[in-house]
């Protein structure tokens, strides 16, 4: 099992509502995740906008490669992408990237 | 179970050797924090220097009060400080603050 940390960056003016939208993620949102294998997937934020996400997954490749495919998936990015910055045109889970994991303790 | 998740800011141009240091944690030092509650501990490094941790912990205010019993930690800590910028004085551990946790998925 791996264990993935992203960042991202929400605009400042839109942390709230952000934190909103993710109080009902969509249950055919969190179906499809479950199903590609996003597991004890958290999004945590910071009040200037700091996303991070951390997850555990056998496969970071196949995790995102299955979403891509999702119709629903394609719909929450297109919904969520405005509320990021330095996506460079690209939706917001394209741009997820994981840090290096540099210590772990079970 | 409580998810924790903090960032903190190491110096860029010590970013390798911190790297270095975290490949050889000392065992007492792991010993204490699993002692304390530190569970499912990462810690997730970017090249600018950007430091994330995420713990799964029964009650985080026990685990930072446990370590700071610690001498072992202590000693980390105080070997670590230099590491980090924005400490404002204070050891790295007190400066962990919980990201707000807005989405959660099993």
């Amino acid at each position: 099992m791996r264990r993935v940390c992203f960042v991202l960056r929400v605009r400042p003016e839109r942390v709230e509502e952000y934190r909103e939208r993710h109080r009902e993620v969509w249950p055919e949102m969190r179906e499809a995740l479950r199903e590609c294998g996003w597991g004890n997937y958290s999004l945590f934020l910071a009040d200037d906008g700091l996303l991070v996400g951390y997850l555990e997954t056998p496969d970071w490749a196949a995790a995102v490669a299955g979403m891509a495919e999702r119709e629903v998936n394609g719909r929450w990015q297109a919904v969520m992408a405005e509320f990021f910055t330095d996506l460079d045109g690209r939706a917001p889970d394209e741009a997820m990237r994981p840090l290096a994991e540099v210590f772990h303790l079970d």
